[in-house]
């Protein structure tokens, strides 16, 4: 069965992510350096390449682009430069893959493509939680900011029966041992047949990375950027089953199909697959290069282009003004509890795995 | 630069070419034996996979579906046929290309994908007169009914001081020697840069397929079913400069950039190149397997599909309804001409190319 898909807002107007994808693009200039280094390294992109003078990427989870053309021409010419190291005369062809759910704006992706680009570009429509390409036939896999999205919301939780049951809340923060739990598993799940489906498609020797949220072992920080935004958004639908905006039902039956692993999880799931070695795992602060205060109403624009899609779903489209106007509010009234966060915060695996 | 792109009409409404291909639909039919035989006869499927157990496919010009989704999953049907005539044990796995202009609806495309398909899919997003992929990746190449559209309209027509300015025309049948030369010339150039890209995109021993309109050697056929449609739509312009819907200045700068060759054309533009061998040739009668008499409204609903894109660029959308119902009205009115057509003439080229 397909995963669930929740697209980024389509398009390029006020409200796309196309216009509001600032916070990623900061977090992938943040890891430029990192895959810079990954690749100087530890990719070996002469002899990946040996045999038909091409190497093949795949952005898992790209979205519509801006940052998606960004981090691929970042490490285009990091394989460009190992080459021109090496003194290799003949470049290898790049061939990339732009992959995200087939409801993906690619109109607008495939009209954004770099006009001057140096590589041949493709989409690939589908869930990365299963296969998307022929075996072996993949040298560098990217995915930034997608594996964080659950293939569906784990079914505990909807159930009233279950100790799972998570009454009055959209996700695992401040809820039971069991709600935790069952988001772990239904975690865990995912990223095996995600590493089974990257272990058929990747070449030996052929590299991934990640980059996603996560957690040190043991710490699940109550005060991150992500999950500070997450409790003013889940206040305010508190909020709005109190003014009779939604019911409390339709609350009780809405839970966010989003999880950040710590990292000794990874460590776990990634060893019990067996098929990658862990070549690099860091924790980052994603915002680092972000100048503070932040701007809070851009902060705002930037989670209803990530999160309208898949509240419009559950909730209908005429409750979202209200919802974001209320998530500001509470930005505002508690902007120092938020600021506090600022630059703070180690909460960005890059993850850097190679084909056994 | 990039071609000139006029996409099909996008989305699955009443006036989309997802609701109006049904012509093409039949043209397809009536190739696929003759596909089937091509791959069955000439198509070495077993030592093309031989270094990565991975076929790799285009449609070029593929448009929004369902025809290339049909015409892919024949072409697929008859490699595995030929894989189990062989007795091989491990079937290749197939990598399947859908290419047209950036422009074109590629998440309708994507978004009608069939569910059980046997290959992963891909879009890329470009023009064919240019390169699309890394060299020698392809094995199979399929293109129907999208190299008879030039990447631009001849200069020439549109120069009031040339001997080939196609003054109250919007095509080359009816005109000067002149403009049919510019139209020759023009595709010929096309054609050229055409190929040189496919036989870099193409492995030595992999396979072309072209179909499009085409015409015996030294006959041009004032009456086959295009040309009558074409005329059709030029005089409904005609009429409108007369009554004022479009001014005449309109009409003299617009011209379409379409183009059938000759056989004799087609075979000297090959040689010229110089990379393919010709394995076969056929022209035959694409509505050989439509009923005659035919659905007129049906039909002009379908040119309207493939054509309403490029008029409306040119002469904006308000005048598109009124030209559809006068084409409609010519055809009623001359049916008996067109009928005469249907059933009697070979137009379709069916092209087969080795790269050498």
């Amino acid at each position: 069965m397909e995963a669930k898909a929740f697209p980024m807002n389509s398009g390029d107007g006020a409200y796309s992510y196309t216009k509001n994808s600032y916070y990623q693009r900061a977090a992938s200039y943040a890891v430029k350096e990192m895959l810079e280094e990954a690749i100087a390294e530890k990719f070996d992109v002469t002899s990946l390449s040996s045999s038909s003078n091409t190497i093949r990427i795949a952005d898992l989870g790209c979205s519509i682009g801006p940052n998606t053309f960004i981090t691929m021409q970042n490490l285009i010419e990091s394989m460009e430069r190992k080459c021109h190291s090496q003194d290799r005369t003949n470049m290898p062809e790049f061939h990339l893959f732009f992959n995200d759910h087939a409801s993906n704006d690619f109109n607008t992706l495939f009209s954004s493509l770099p006009p001057g680009r140096h590589y041949f570009a493709a989409g690939v429509p589908g869930s990365f939680h299963g296969r998307l390409f022929p075996k072996s036939s993949l040298h560098f896999v990217h995915s930034s900011y997608a594996l964080h999205w659950l293939s569906k919301v784990p079914e505990d939780l909807l159930d009233k029966s279950s100790p799972a049951w998570n009454k009055g809340r959209i996700h695992c923060k401040n809820a039971s041992e069991q709600v935790a739990n069952a988001y772990a598993n239904q975690f865990a799940k995912d990223m095996e047949v995600f590493l089974d489906a990257r272990a058929d498609e990747i070449a030996v020797g052929g590299m991934m990375v990640v980059i996603m949220p996560a957690h040190p072992e043991g710490d699940r920080p109550s005060q991150s950027m992500a999950r500070v935004a997450l409790d003013f958004i889940e206040q305010s639908f508190v909020d709005m089953v109190k003014v009779g905006s939604i019911s409390e039902a339709e609350l009780d039956s809405f839970n966010l199909p989003l999880y950040s692993p710590s990292l000794k999880e990874m460590t776990q799931l990634v060893q019990s697959n067996g098929c990658f070695s862990i070549e690099s795992m860091e924790l980052t602060d994603p915002l680092s290069k972000i100048v503070c205060p932040l701007n809070i109403r851009a902060l705002v624009m930037h989670l209803r282009a990530v999160l309208e899609g898949i509240f419009t779903k559950h909730f209908g489209s005429e409750i979202i003004d209200e919802l974001f106007e209320r998530t500001l509010d509470k930005f505002a009234e508690f902007s120092s509890l938020f600021e506090s966060c600022c630059g703070q915060q180690d909460t960005q695996l890059f993850l850097v795995l190679k084909r056994k």
